[in-house]
């Protein structure tokens, strides 16, 4: 099987991520900061240590700003919901994802209204079409680092300069970002970070972050948090205050090996996904029937059609050679109209460390296969 | 190291469940819902093929109604959360944990209202003390199956009558329950069934479910569901509805197989982790320096302190001897008032289906070393 699926997950883990799975199922398998004894100490000290790494790896102020999440989803409703009051207006971008789309649309009945910043003509988002839509209550900005449906990255730092400057909260979506491109928080005034677990992280569902930096949202959730029992609230305190309930051990440990992994080789894991994205993005520029969407430095995310194929199409027939790759609307609607292909979908390949490009050759010579079928 | 803090997270795992985490890990590593190819396909059914499992371990009316939550506490919160109206009124037990309190704390702002239902003399949860507290606008009844603190269980049955006649909501939690005692939604006519994955299923932290039985939680968190991508909304059927987010396929294969082990040996189970109680209920009622809060049937919770010594110097003792068990105060505040632990805690030994009775004895023989240190 050839699995190109992975900015949905990876497909493929490193060594390491499955030993961490194993160790929490058997060295780290008890309750964090639940008890005074030996294992739940030693447990709650190593999910610490795994704070302090996601930490150092976003370069936030804090450990504590690290608090530990479902999936990236939950990370952004916790950003949104927790901050944004009655008749708060917010910017997000054409790239934004249905966590972010979704959230927002259930907040019109708070009156909180959003306005979407579409790419310029060279398809970058600037500070200048931001300004254009900045109101008296705009509150937050949300930027995805880089897009799911095409790959494309956007420059925080000029944006967060601007947020600071303007008083306005950035929240970052790296659900797609993390594990390929940089992440700074505090050079570049980002004041919340979502990320995902199960994709470039390399580490399993079930878990992500939300990283909090000069943010004090509220709790959407609530329950026990192993401190101040008596209280009839949740902890004042970060991360106390976001995590209700027992937390992912299995899961944290797995992101914790997955980003010790990606730090370890993020040159090498770049130098990778951009070689073996160019091969497949020079073969669709290349072949006139494919519509391309995507460009170099996309974050092994190259999405395209054919002008003559249905997706669904092209998508079945990859799977007959036993080549996994998604088409369809890949959740988030509003970039799909920008590039023109709403009612289409896009069929997407993604790409991991973990590919090769015997693999990327193989995907060609079907594409190629399938175009000569319909030519 | 002996490990008796199993009502926060069980320490040893049934080897299946772990061979289900390396399955997920390498086998069924894709997103579910989420794609057409053989991988997503393969994962998505592996995904409902759990799902059925737990309506049948729950008794539930449909598969659809199973909806996997990333905890416990999750479940409830999505249960009251999801369902609760300004002005509603809730009735609860003694024994709810902060999951429960917190979140309804929360609601004071919505002015919903909670009243609480004492165990009468018989130690024992009634309809007809439920009846006294009974007002036009209640409209949900939280019964904790069996509690965290005391190991004491809750008749759902008539309950659950009394709720189906009266048109109110119950909601169980059975984070302490499941893997001990039977769960029947459809006989007991129960709405809500919360349940936590790492406790007596055997399955991972990570992982809860929140079964639902003629009802319909509004979702508290938003984002992509794999479906109807071009919308605003989160789709209005269940499971999608309410889960926002990659799910944790990790988690879930996990509490599944957890889930098989304990249907195959739940009579083994109950045996043996009763027969062990047994054992150490027996010592403590002998020895008058022990106050025992738990009796027989206690699903392996058995809480206590020493008249001339503190809670959390019992744990440390033990803890000296290489045995883990919990003291303090364990997220349910009202029951710890109930018996007069509020501001002590309790010592809380529990047993899961891998201790043993050279365990016990060897925790006895300790906590009897303790008490003639200090007689």
């Amino acid at each position: 099987m050839i699995y190109l699926d992975n900015a949905a997950t990876t497909h493929k883990k490193p060594l390491k991520t499955i030993f961490s799975v194993l160790k929490a199922l058997t060295i780290y398998n008890a309750n964090p900061s639940r008890g005074s004894h030996t294992l739940s100490i030693k447990t709650s000290l190593k999910i610490e240590e795994c704070r302090e790494n996601i930490k150092n790896f976003v370069n936030a102020p804090t450990t504590a700003s690290v608090v530990y999440t479902y999936n990236c989803t939950e990370a952004i409703n916790y950003a949104i919901q927790g901050t944004l009051n009655y008749g708060d207006h917010v910017i997000i971008t054409t790239f934004e994802h249905n966590a972010v789309l979704r959230t927002l649309a259930n907040l019109k009945q708070k009156n909180i209204d959003y306005s979407v910043v579409k790419p310029n003509t060279n398809g970058e988002i600037t500070v200048k079409d931001i300004q254009k839509l900045q109101k008296n209550n705009t509150k937050m900005i949300i930027i995805n680092q880089t897009s799911n449906v095409i790959g494309k990255t956007t420059d925080i730092y000029k944006i967060g300069k601007y947020c600071k400057e303007n008083n306005i909260l950035l929240l970052t979506d790296c659900a797609q970002s993390a594990g390929h491109k940089k992440i700074n928080m505090t050079k570049n005034n980002i004041n919340f970070v979502a990320l995902a677990g199960h994709k470039g992280l390399y580490g399993t569902q079930g878990i992500g972050a939300l990283i909090i930096n000069n943010a004090s949202p509220s709790p959407i959730k609530f329950g026990g948090s192993g401190s101040n029992s008596k209280s009839e609230s949740m902890p004042d305190y970060y991360p106390d205050k976001l995590e209700a309930g027992t937390i992912n051990v299995v899961g944290i440990l797995a992101l914790d090996a997955g980003i010790r992994f990606v730090q370890k080789k993020q040159e090498k894991i770049n130098k990778k996904i951009d070689k073996l994205s160019k091969i497949l993005i020079d073969y669709l520029k290349e072949e006139k029937n494919y519509i391309l969407y995507s460009q170099y430095d996309c974050c092994g995310v190259v999405s395209f059609n054919h002008r003559k194929i249905e997706t669904a199409h092209i998508v079945d027939e990859l799977n007959k050679y036993n080549i996994c790759v998604r088409g369809g609307l890949h959740c988030a609607p509003l970039a799909h109209s920008y590039i023109g292909t709403i009612d289409t979908g896009t069929v997407r390949v993604s790409i991991s460390y973990f590919n090769n490009k015997y693999e990327i050759k193989k995907l060609i010579k079907v594409l190629n296969k399938i175009n000569n079928k319909n030519r």
